[in-house]
C-alpha cells in the first residue's frame, strides 16, 4: 500500500516520515538552494542502499520548484533558464553532438500529453545541419524529436519504438520528457525533476511497462518530467494519517478545506469521460425532440 | 464547510448522514428504479422546508447513473433513450414548440466543456424549419442551439447572453447542459441529473454567477448536467470522517487504496497546466541545446 | 458570372480592368500608402453611384497588405498597430465606451474560424470593469467578445444572437471579425480589411445569410477580416483571362508555375473531409486485418 | 512544367490526352467495373517503359472512386468493404502475420493529417496478441501502427524512423496511409488508391524526400492514399488548356463556373495561417481598445 510518486524529492519525503527522524537517509543526499520565487533540490542517491530504500536507480536527480509559474512571466523566463543549465550540467554536449528527444506520452489524453506537447515546442535541426549547415549559426545544435506514442495505440512497447530509432539514428543522448504522478496537487506542473537516470519501468501517468535508459537504449537517457496527476488514494490516505496523528480533526478538515477548497479534481481520461458523455447526452436530447428518428439514424447523424 | 454537490441525490445523502437517521427528511421525496445496469433516482424537493434543508429548490431532480456508459454500447443506448423520455416528462412538446438548448461551460477547459461539447452534436433544425419545412420529416421539431461561454472569455455575465437570445427567439422551453461537481470519483461522467429547476447560482464546474431558470429567463428551463470534477477538500473531509467513525484506520486506508487505487486526479485546468509546462521544458530543452539562442528568439520561435 | 471578392480593392482592380480605363471610378477615391514592408489603401465609396459600381455600401475601407507577415516579427508588430490606429480612427472611444467584439464564422471549419479564435485572444474586461474597477489601469476599457457560431450549427440567424446581446449590453461600438473571400491566393493570412460599413448580407467564406450593420444592430459596427479562401471558378476564370489576352500561352503557363507552383489548393471543408477520408481508411485497414469482425463492431470500436 | 499528381488513374488521363489517342499506352494496363455508386479502376504497370511514361514504379493501383462518401452511409459501409477486399488481395496474410501501419504526414495540418488521423481509428492488437492471446476472438491479427511526423518537426527522414522500427519489430507488410495530391478538385476526400509499389520519393501532400518500400524497408509494403490537395497551377493551366483547345471562352468560363461556382480553395498550412492571422487581429484590436497598454504587454497576455 505504497504512496505513487515519481519525484525522488518525494520518496525522500516520505522514507523520512516513516523512519520518524529528520537526518539523513544512508546513501542518500540533498541539498536545498533558494533563488527568489525558484527552489532547486538536488537528491544524490549514491548507493545500492540509498536506491532501495527510496526505490529510485543510483543517480542524480534535481528538482526545480516555482509555484507562480503559470502566472509570473519573470519565473517562466528563470525556470526556463535553470532547467537549461541542469541538463547542460548532466550531459556533455560537443559542437558535433546530435541529441534525440523524446516525448513519451498519449496526446489525446491531456495529464498524459507532456511529452508530445513539448516535442511540438522544439527547434528541431539535424536536417538542416545535415542538408544546408551553412545557413545555421554556430552554436545551434544536431536536434531531433519523436513522440513515439503508447501501447495502448501503437501495440508496441515504446522501449522498442525508441531502439529501433536510436540504432538507426546513433545520438549521443536521449532526452527522454514525460508526465509525471507526485503525492501533491499543489506541485501539478509547478516542479520540474531531472535525473542523469533515465527513466524506470512503471514511472510516468501511463506507467510506461518498460524503462528508458542506458541499459535498455545503449545511449545515456537524461529524463525530464513534471508532475500532472495524483493518486487519488495518495490524497486520501495523507489525510488519514494527519487526522489520526493528532486529536483535532475538525481543526484538520478546516486546513484542508482552507488548502484545498478551490481545487478539483478530475480523473486523468476526462477527455475520453466528456466526449462520451456529451454524446450521450446530445442524444438523449435529440431523440426527445425528434419523435419519429431512431437511435440509429440519430447516432448516423452524430458521426 | 460544506461538501460541494451539484447532485439532489447527493445533497439528500449527506443530509441523511448528518441526521442520523434513515428515514425520509421533511419536504423531499425519493423513489429509486432499478433497471438492468441502469439506476433512475427521483428526489422531488416539494416545500420550502424540503428546498432549506437539501439547498436546491423546489422540484424535480432525476438521476440516471449508468457506471459501464463508457464500456457497454448497449447500456449507452438504453440510457439515452431514458434520458429521452424523462426530458420529455418534463418539457410539454408539441409539433410547433421551439426548444433553446443553451451548452454552458468552456469549451477550452475540458471538465467544463460539457455544455458546449453536447451542442457540437446536436441536431439543429430551426432554420430548415423555417425555410424549407417540406423537406423535414414529420416529428422533426424546431431547435436551436448556442454556447454562449463563460464570463472570463465574454466579459459578460451568461445570463444576460442567453437573455438577450431568448427575447429574439421566444422559444417555448430552454434545456440548459452543464458540467457538474460531484461529491464522488466515481459519478464522473457516468450519472446524468435532470431538473425542472433550471441551474441555480453558483452551480457547475465554473460555479456560474447566475442562475438560468425561470425567473430570470422568463421561459421553463430543464437543466442536464453530467458531474465532471470533484471537490478535492470533500474526498480529504469524506476520508477524515470515515477514519474517525470507525477506530480501525489501517482497514480504512487498505479499502480506500483497493476502491481508488487505479484511480489518478488532476486539476481542472490541467488544459491550461500542460499548455504553460510543455511550453516551459520545451523552451529549456530549446535554451540548452542551441547555445547562442536568446531567450526571446528562442520564444519567438515558439511562437 | 462574377468574381467572387469581400474586398473593396479587389473589387475596385475588377471594375477598372472591365472598364479597360485606369483612371478613378466615379463615387470611388483610393488613396495608397507604403510604409517599409506594409501597403496601406484607402478605398472610399462617396455615393450611390459608386457603391453600385463596386457593389459594397457607401463607406470607408482600409486595406493593410503586409506580406511578409507570418515570418517577420517586425512586420507583424508594425502590423498589430497600424490596424489598431485604424480601428481607434473609425471609433470614436471615450474612457466609459463599451465594445462588444464579435467572432464571426464556425470554428471547426479552419478557413472560417478567424472570428472565434480572435475571439479567444482577446483581452475581455466587462465583467472586471463592473465588479473591480480599481484593480484595472487607466486606459483599459470595458470590452466584451462573444462567437456567436453559425447557422448551420444554432439554427438561428447570426443577426438575430447578436440583435438580442446588443439589446441586453447596449454597446457603444460592435467590431465584427471574420475570415473573407478573395479572388487572389496570394492574399490568404498576409491582408486585413477594416471597414466602417459594417458586414453585407452575402459576405465571409460562410456566405453570413443577414448583414451585421448599424440598420440591423441599431449600433455603429466596424469590420474586421482577413482572406482566408478564394473562389476556385475565380482562379480558373482569371487564368482564361490572361491567356486570352495573350497569344503566348506557353509563356502564360510558365509564369503561373513559377507563382503557383510550390502552392496546394484544399476545399474549405477540408477538415470534415479528412475526418470522414480518415476514418474510411481506417475501417477498410481494420476489416481487411480482422477477419471476423463485422463493419458495426468495427465502427462500435472507433466510435 | 509537369501536372503535379499521386494518382496513377490521373497521370494515365494524362499521358493519353497528350498522346492525342484515346487507346492503350504501352506497358500499362486499365479496367474498369462500375458498382452502383462506387466505380473501381485497376492501373497496372507491367513494364519499365510504362513505368516510364506514367513516372510510376511497375506495379498494380487501385483507385475507388465514391463522389457521395461523405453524405451516404451506405456508399460509406461499401467503400470500407471495398477497401479491405482490395487490401487483402495485394497482402498475402496468414492467422500469424504481424502488420505494421504506419500513418504519414503532419497532424498539425489539416490536408496532410490523413496518415497520423487513420492511425488513431485502427484497432491496434500486437500488445494484446503477444501478453494475453487467449482474450481475443479468432481472426483478430497483430496489428501495430505508428505516425512517425515528418521531416520538418521531427528533423530525421521518415523513411529512417520506419526503418529502425521494422528492424526492431520484423512485421510481415508495413501498410503506409498517406495524403495524396490530385489534380482534380472533386477527388477530394473521395477516392482512395492502393498500390502494391509502397510510396515513391516525394510523393505526397508534404513532398516526403525518400520512398517507404521494399528496397528502403526490406519488407513489402502496400500504400493507401486519399487525394486531400491540388497543385494551384494544375487548376490554372487545365484551364488555359481547355480555353485553347475551344475558340468559346466565354463558353468555357460559364462551365467553370457551374462546376466549381461553389468550391473555395485555401491554402494547404491554412491552419498556420488562421492561427498567426487571428493573433495579429486580435492583438490590433486590444491594442485599439486598451490605450495603455504595450505590444509585449498584449503579448504576454495573449500568450
Amino acid at each position: 500500500m505504497q504512496i505513487r510518486t515519481d519525484l525522488a524529492l518525494e520518496s525522500h519525503e516520505i522514507c523520512k516520515e516513516s523512519a520518524k527522524r529528520d537526518d539523513e537517509i544512508r546513501g542518500v543526499e540533498t541539498i536545498v538552494e533558494e533563488d527568489d520565487g525558484v527552489t532547486l533540490t538536488r537528491v544524490m542517491v549514491s548507493d545500492e542502499i540509498g536506491a532501495k530504500i527510496l526505490g529510485k536507480p543510483i543517480g542524480a536527480y534535481v528538482t526545480i520548484e516555482a509555484h507562480d509559474l503559470e502566472y509570473d512571466t519573470q519565473i517562466y523566463e528563470k525556470t526556463c533558464e535553470i532547467l537549461s543549465e541542469e541538463i547542460r550540467k548532466m550531459v556533455n554536449l560537443t559542437d558535433d553532438s546530435v541529441i534525440l528527444v523524446v516525448g513519451l506520452g498519449n496526446d489525446h489524453i491531456t495529464p498524459d500529453a507532456l511529452g508530445p506537447y513539448t516535442v511540438d515546442r522544439l527547434m528541431v535541426t539535424h536536417h538542416m545541419k545535415k542538408h544546408m549547415p551553412e545557413q545555421l549559426d554556430k552554436g545551434i545544435r544536431s536536434v531531433c524529436a519523436i513522440a513515439p506514442g503508447v501501447l495502448g495505440t501503437t501495440g508496441m512497447e515504446t522501449v522498442d519504438i525508441v531502439k529501433g530509432v536510436v540504432d538507426e539514428l546513433k545520438p549521443d543522448v536521449v532526452i527522454a520528457v514525460d508526465a509525471l504522478a507526485s503525492r501533491s496537487l499543489s506541485r501539478m506542473g509547478s516542479t520540474i525533476q531531472i535525473a542523469n537516470t533515465g527513466i524506470s519501468p512503471g514511472a510516468g501517468v501511463g506507467n510506461r511497462r518498460d524503462g528508458l535508459n542506458e541499459q535498455t537504449l545503449g545511449v545515456k537517457v537524461i529524463a525530464v518530467g513534471v508532475p500532472t496527476v495524483v493518486d487519488a488514494a495518495t490524497v486520501a490516505i495523507d489525510s488519514i494519517d494527519m487526522a489520526v496523528k493528532s486529536e483535532d480533526t475538525a481543526a484538520i478538515k478546516e486546513q484542508l478545506y482552507d488548502n484545498m477548497g478551490t481545487l478539483m479534481v478530475t480523473p486523468k481520461n476526462i477527455d475520453l469521460i466528456i466526449e462520451r458523455a456529451s454524446k450521450t447526452v446530445a442524444n438523449g436530447i435529440n431523440l426527445a425532440l425528434h419523435e419519429n428518428m431512431t437511435f440509429s439514424q440519430i447516432e448516423e447523424y452524430v458521426g
